[in-house]
């Protein structure tokens, strides 16, 4: 099938997905986990085959981890899926209610976006996650995985769609993109597809943003700054810029540069040196950190550097404001905090600071759906539109709005024989 | 001044916008108001400018109407500045709030997208409504408008940025762009431009659409239906479908194409017939209503047409099934109703069809933001990303989360020292 058929397949069953009942979806879900448990042997046989093949090919080791679908990741999805079954239908949620006139009620209601065009790299576990996500609310979907997992990638869309249409989806609802050229036809297709969310790394994503007139939900680089204040208490800010460095170097959420007021940093950097060498972190300082601690020369693109490791750029800065120009200008818009007891100044920061997180006298590592409590994480966003930050299954969903009438006419209320209401109902 | 160049400042004048208080905001939406009072012979002489110029040009008699702004449209947009100014601030409202742990509480709370790019043609009152918009909202705007409204918007651009700024708004928040060569730079600047809003002409909205990366709001085109079920009050349908068609036929949400259950077509459509050619109302059938009324026969891009003129195409349906096939076929997801006496007909309508304004026993006119009583309208969206349908003042809004803590790093809860509380707050 090409993959504008496919697409048109999705989005004509994304319409009669969108009008299912929550039920008949959480029986498909339920379906869908048991189908996964019983068919367990032939999953890992496929996945078995992917990781054969991607050794011959020397695939990197971080990349073969990622890769494989063992007892461990089946277990982890089906827990999944089954704490999906235990959340509420997201379709058909009221957000707002309004009486026009007499007999005339309006009502701004939840609904699917559509199709959902998810483009990811490696995980065969993400497979599983993303499109019992898109099921539980309603959205058809076009899976594009990485090439090196098609056995397991396969096999797997394959469970899923027909477990869902045995306990009544519409057939068609899912599908499967295989060949990187068809990542091309993908994004031109506009008027098939709604939104595309891309996982993998920032060269891919920002290569998909720049090069689709689809609206794309997800983020580039995550360079998250710390802004430890004149006013801080250097014993909070040490272990919360520890934490925010070291506890997992590998992600988005982790702090790159570490922002210090000139009159902290000669107290505040040996204490965080020591701290921080104790963890095997670089330290990267501009020139006035170099005469306080032993440092390498930060330069330039230092600052514009996701590290993704044990690497720190350190700058000390005059101001909040300066500290606050540096992130507008070097920071990508995911996460940023302050550090300070001075809460005016907190509330300050937080108000004027352009990014998705902002956060006061905690970790950056604390920007993910699950520590937010979001329940399901559809990805993290640092665009401006629609979501922003972890964005959980209310990022799939848009509203309608549902006029209720008895026979009302625009004209009477143009030429004054009648007039609006406007009252809220609830 | 480069395009590139308006756009950083509009970028730096909407950060300090964002945190501007609320009072402040009201005071230049006050100043403004005031000074478009004091000012009104000057804007005149501009407009007369433009308007004499245009005659010249041999502007069209509609463009040259919605060209002028004198005393009529000032009341207008100063009227609309003072509903502003009794709106609640949008900015900083709690969305959301949840305490992850003790100490540790999280907040979802609205703020500005950033800087919007207002593209629109000819009428300068538009310039004024969306500038104010903007500012209410805490979005700084690069505004283009029409060259044949040069002069005006020169002057409204002006008396609005000089007035606000007076009143304690950052210099640069508003930007005019001039030429039409411009825009092609505009619709580059996806670091800089969060939003693009086009309001224009079908084709004129599609280009943008069509060429840039950045979010666009808007609509190209509205072709909306009527579906007339079999069990359908001919008392009701009639007038539903005369004003629907009627009422206004140069908008969006004037119904394009009416299509009529089979077994209802036979009593409806010599009655609509004699309704609509009371209108003057040229209908084009299907093959069927041309067996039952006197009409133009329809072709296949008749139902592909936004006519926006006295113009109605009719198609006689086997089912709703076909309706509704139909709708998703050749509709813009715009506005689209029913009219029927069965209620669960209508709600399965309105579940399946995939549109902005889904409408029952009402005109389509109804699919608007005053009539909807959203205050503002900003635009209408048949995008399915951020905001759909008629849109005020919260589709200019877009949300970050601030994190409020007191030392707490991720460790503690990696390492199953703490756990989270997930508790709902208030």
């Amino acid at each position: 099938m090409k993959v504008s058929e496919a697409a048109q397949s999705a989005k004509e069953g994304s319409r009669r997905l969108a009008a299912l009942k929550g039920e008949i979806k959480n029986r498909a879900l339920k379906e869908i986990a048991g189908t996964l448990n019983s068919r367990a042997k032939d999953i890992f046989a496929a996945n078995d085959k992917d990781l054969l093949r991607s050794k011959e090919e020397n695939l990197a080791a971080p990349l073969l981890k990622r890769l494989t679908f063992k007892e461990d990741k089946l277990n982890e999805v089906v827990r999944g899926i089954e704490s999906l079954i235990g959340l509420e239908d997201p379709v058909g949620k009221k957000l707002q209610a309004t009486e026009l006139d007499e007999g005339l009620n309006l009502y701004k209601v939840a609904c699917p976006i559509g199709v959902i065009g998810m483009i990811f790299e490696s995980r065969p576990d993400a497979l599983v996650q993303i499109a019992t996500l898109c099921l539980k609310s309603g959205n058809g979907v076009l899976l594009k995985g990485g090439s090196e997992a098609k056995e397991t990638n396969r096999i797997l869309a394959r469970i899923i769609h027909e477990a869902s249409v045995k306990a009544g989806c519409p057939e068609g609802w899912l599908q499967l993109v295989e060949s990187r050229e068809e990542v091309q036809e993908m994004l031109a297709l506009d008027h098939l597809i709604d939104l595309i969310i891309p996982r993998g790394s920032n060269s891919f994503v920002q290569y998909i943003m720049k090069n689709s007139n689809i609206p794309v939900m997800g983020h580039a680089d995550g360079i998250c700054h710390l802004y430890i204040d004149e006013a801080a208490d250097i014993e909070k800010a040490v272990p919360i810029a520890v934490d925010s460095k070291t506890q997992y170097v590998a992600v988005c959420n982790a702090m790159e540069t570490l922002l210090v007021h000139k009159n902290t940093a000669p107290e505040l950097l040996p204490k965080l040196e020591k701290a921080l060498k104790g963890k095997n972190v670089e330290i990267r300082g501009c020139g006035e950190t170099l005469e306080i601690i032993d440092a390498l020369k930060a330069d330039e693109t230092d600052w514009a550097t996701e590290y993704l490791d044990y690497i720190l750029s350190i700058k000390i800065v005059d101001s909040m404001d300066a500290a606050i120009d540096h992130i507008h200008r070097y920071g990508s818009g995911h996460t940023d905090g302050i550090v300070t007891e001075n809460a005016e100044l907190a509330e300050e920061f937080m108000n004027r600071v352009d990014t998705a997180d902002v956060f006061w006298n905690c970790s950056t590592r604390f920007a993910d759906g699950y520590r937010f409590g979001l329940g399901a994480e559809v990805g993290v966003s640092t665009g401006k539109i629609h979501a922003r930050g972890p964005v959980g299954m209310e990022g799939l969903m848009i509203y309608k709005w549902r006029l209720y009438g008895d026979g009302h006419i625009v004209e009477d209320y143009s030429s004054g024989k009648k007039s609006f209401t406007h009252k809220k109902l609830d």
